[in-house]
């Protein structure tokens, strides 16, 4: 039987990119070795980095003015370090608090730096970028551009103003085009749009660098890998060249247009499907769903569960919500195909008829 | 030309390794999903990471008193996070200072902790464990048991007493039987002995956690990783699942006993080959050479590059000493076959034949 996941990572690839990964690990290019033996200081190692880099540019347009870093760890591990990168010894920051990744961030934060809460969601929708109040003198304001758990996305994205925009977006970096030249740092943890776990990709402003807190890990100290060209530590070496072809399949599918137009589609297709009439529902507010995380409900947990596992017998895998939150959740990344969104919505339609 | 790595890291693999990752890359088990698409809550990968520690805690003999925990990031993070683990909010830990991996470990852990340093090496031999003045306030005594770019390794193992041994063991874990059961905490990054880089295995011992100093950032949190079964982030997914056939390589291999064996027989040659005349000559003393990671040095830089090039030209890659360092360097990890160090001792006998 075919099988296609919905999870929300690691998520599910397509199958060219697996096709040549497994060529990587038989033999890198013409090096003689396997991808997963490339010492990380090796020409061969390099060269991977640097393709990353470019694909990376070249898709969402990242001007000079800001570097990119593919380093070791997850968004958990860098919205935790961030304060310390970007407040200095004892600075304060703004928040937005929007759902259950931001408030992590937040709790992780807390102890590093004078967290202010710039605005705040109600769970069902998403506070308007411009009635955010940022206090000037923070050193950077963080929000979650999509939250995986809850099912939201902003869609109007924030202005640049005096204060660095920050922003998590593990979930749809490369899901939609992207004015970076907005963000002071952006960050995105492999699993989802870029392949394997153990990879966050940084996207910096130069001049965000050089306030880092002494006895910050090198390994997560961002001036200082800037400066070493990723290399203070091993990188994440097999992680950056999934990478590498997860940004080569998708600039051959369109670029972040294409990847837009496919998820407008998927999600367009799984939201009618969820707004024919009650038997589903979401409580999220149209203007604030995701259109990578749709999460939904059935009229009782019983049904929910009988959805989950059904869905699960045909092949449309891991469609539980997180655990704190519950329900049901399609996460449909960019390596999720259209057509098995079609089937996920055919399964629904049948699964309304029989118990509806 | 077959060509063999005799680099520090990521190292060569075995051939029967990269045969069954590329399977797992096309297929995992049953699951009708690549390796790389397995969710970390997912049943599959819980499997992965429940056989992975048995396949360690068989082939180590790790007593039931000692926890393991697969993480993300390398050595160089943890032992940046070590201090905040175990010393709570400010303790002090003893160091013993023997080489450039052991000074990394002492600066990183110097700002969150007060450093004592209990004894230090003299760069070409080890200060005796006996001979180690630990204060027994000390929240634990930190060693690095291989110092992989000077070549040195601890042969005689310190025996246990009232402070916690912590060893980085990155480069020599599983290359021989070991007394688990005298320390407090081992870690090993991933990339040299386990496949991939972006995973450390940690060894701990339970009354060891709980000490933890808050704002640890949380995937970073032994305890907390402890009690949520590595699952407080999402693990190196496919790091483990590459560990696991590393180490049921291993056991099919004949265990640590039989690493050891091998480690013992390519090392003896090698060091062989340097001990002939004065050609080749290596500055550690013999009693606490390194069985990994062999230095050493030719008359002149110029012939330590032709050395190495030629090396190169001919299969033997990466036989280039640490940037600190200089000279020659070549790794003897457990993927390193037998044939290829008999091939590099007949490569270095013909090159002192025709300059020396």
């Amino acid at each position: 039987m075919s099988v296609t996941s919905f999870a929300s990572g690691p998520a599910t690839f397509p199958p060219p990119v697996l096709e040549a990964l497994q060529h990587d690990i038989s033999m890198w290019r013409s090096s003689g070795q396997s991808v997963l033996e490339l010492p990380f200081t090796s020409r061969d190692f390099s060269e991977i980095l640097d393709e990353a880099e470019l694909a990376l540019r070249s898709l969402l347009a990242i001007p000079a003015s800001h570097r990119v870093l593919f380093l070791q760890g997850g968004a958990f591990t860098h919205f935790s370090l961030l304060p310390m990168n970007l407040a200095g010894q004892s600075g304060r920051a703004d928040y937005i608090e929007t759902g259950l990744w931001s408030r992590r961030a937040i709790a992780e934060a807390s102890p590093w730096v004078d967290v202010r809460l710039a605005a705040n969601g109600d769970g069902r929708s998403l506070p308007d970028p411009r009635s955010w109040r940022m206090d000037p003198t923070s050193a950077y304001c963080h929000y979650t551009s999509n939250e995986t758990a809850d099912g939201l996305q902003f869609h109007a994205l924030p202005g640049a103003g005096p204060v660095p925009l920050v922003a998590d977006m593990s979930a749809d970096l490369l899901t939609r085009p992207l004015p970076v030249e907005r963000f002071g740092l952006i960050y995105a943890s492999g699993q989802k749009n870029l392949g394997a776990a153990g990879l966050t990709i940084i996207i910096v402003r130069e001049d965000l660098l050089g306030k880092v807190r002494p006895g910050t890990p090198a390994p997560l100290d961002y001036t200082r890998q800037a400066k070493e060209a990723c290399k203070v530590n091993t990188p994440p070496t097999f992680a950056v060249a999934v990478a590498l072809r997860m940004l080569r399949w998708l600039i051959d599918a369109g670029g972040v247009g294409g990847a837009e137009e496919r998820s407008l589609r998927k999600s367009a297709k799984l939201y009618a499907a969820l707004d024919t009439d009650a038997f589903y529902s979401t409580p999220i507010a149209p203007a604030h769903r995701s259109r990578v995380n749709i999460r939904f409900h059935l009229p009782t947990p019983a049904l929910e569960d009988a959805f989950i596992s059904e869905a699960a017998a045909n092949g449309l895998l891991y469609l539980g919500g997180h655990p704190s939150i519950g329900g049901v959740r399609a996460n449909l990344y960019n390596g999720v195909p259209e057509a098995s969104v079609d089937v996920l919505v055919a399964f629904m339609n049948d699964f309304r008829r029989r118990k509806g």
